[in-house]
């Protein structure tokens, strides 16, 4: 059966590995009605498809976000069932540490666990060659270590997040920085990628308009593209090289399965 | 009058440059004698040299450390005596901040004077190209974002400063990192040099064994070279891609005018 997909994402390896909705055994309720299914149903099968990948006795990261989130609760659910054991799973945030200890997954950390045999996560973007952006959950430093740890990273995403270029939603890509005079790397930021049409904002709290502050005390900065930010290995290099910058949220290099589920379907893409 | 000077270091722009003892104003206990200088001495002679580039009306970054100290300690003075005035500090740590507060100087930061006419800091190490090791103090962080922003960096040491390349001494060279997981980013830091003998160790106060905690709340890790690390701007790139590492203490193409105090003399060279 050929399902139509965005033809810039999937290559010819990812469409042998495409999946039918009717072997997708993870999600017995997807169907080929494209109506029926809604983002967080799409979510749901793309990180049920993830855990199959993951076996007993692994070390697991475990994501931060929406789609992250049902990959969780599946893992608990299948330690649950006696389906999966030995399982030790190292959370990428607070948050999703607090998931894990209230579903009882056994948890660790980088320093006892330096090598992580699989990390599932969702991306805000995610462009042909499977580079990403993520951290608009705040969480990008955390997720960035351990999914570098990892021997295996799998990026599970709606089809929504799929991107020609990085930055291509017109949505943000968060940098984390110090908080220590955050206006003046807010322009130098900008002034990298003026040729970009860039913009920074200092992401805040609701409505109150105090900054956000990551697990590590800093803050966001979420710059706007209007332009293409160009080779992504050099921007990253010139974000990094900034002082007061800690992280950002461009993820290269770094994902080797992607799964995207769609309404027609859900496709696997290997690098 | 020829000054003997480590022949790696001293250009010809730099010996046409070079101050005979008699010719130094600033400083005039300086003499000839070579035993009669302590380390402090030669600091302070570096420091008062640097401080005759400062004019009215600039906006002046103030550098942290034993060197540094003096300089701080002179522009105060000449404020004070109506030799300068309208200077505005942009202090580079806590502690220079509290030590310019107690001395009179009206200061700043970089959100409203993001263009610093002129930064003056030490350094623990500085090479024949005039990159810089920073950050045995503690607060290389601040001092590589004034020092970034500002238009001339004149750089304060006394000779035994001058290595042949970094990590030279054998002395610590300063990496800044979150404290969330800092074992295993200390292993990558080693695995980055391992074929430079590289160990590092989590900085401590005093004996306490308890982290030392930047101003900015984060840990250092101080890295030891056995060898050479190579390409100092490939170093820096690597180290900063490392997830975990908020900043390092190579301060690569940043200086702009390097002056050294030695019992022979003092040494002024310009990029």
């Amino acid at each position: 059966m050929a399902i139509a997909y965005p033809h810039f994402f999937v290559s010819e390896k990812a469409k042998n590995l495409m999946v039918t909705p009717t072997t997708t055994s993870a999600h017995p309720t997807l169907t080929p009605t494209p109506t029926t299914l809604s983002q967080d149903e799409l979510k749901k099968i793309a990180a049920y498809k993830a855990v199959e990948f993951v076996e007993s006795g692994m070390v697991v990261g475990l994501g931060t976000g929406s789609t992250a989130k049902h990959a969780v609760d599946k893992i608990a659910e299948l330690l649950n069932l006696g389906k999966l054991n030995n399982i030790v799973g190292i959370p990428t945030s607070s948050i999703t540490h607090e998931q894990a200890v209230s579903l009882g997954i056994p948890l660790s950390d980088l320093n006892k666990h330096p090598i992580v045999d699989i990390a599932i996560d969702g991306a805000d973007e995610v462009d042909p060659q499977m580079n990403l952006v993520k951290g608009r959950g705040g969480s990008l430093l955390r997720e960035k270590m351990v999914e570098a740890a990892s021997k295996k990273f799998i990026v599970i995403v709606d089809e929504s997040k799929l991107v020609s270029h990085l930055g291509g939603t017109g949505l943000a890509m968060p940098v984390e920085i110090v908080p220590f005079c955050w206006k003046f790397t807010l322009k130098r930021l900008e002034m990298l990628f003026i040729e970009a049409g860039c913009v920074g904002k200092l992401r805040v709290v609701g409505k109150s308009g105090e900054p956000y502050v990551t697990d590590n005390g800093n803050y966001i900065i979420d710059l706007f593209f209007k332009g293409d930010m160009g080779n992504l290995k050099e921007a990253s290099d010139a974000i990094l090289s900034l002082a007061g910058v800690v992280e950002h949220g461009m993820f290269i290099d770094m994902a080797n399965t992607v799964i995207v589920a769609g309404k027609l379907g859900v496709s696997i893409t290997n690098k």
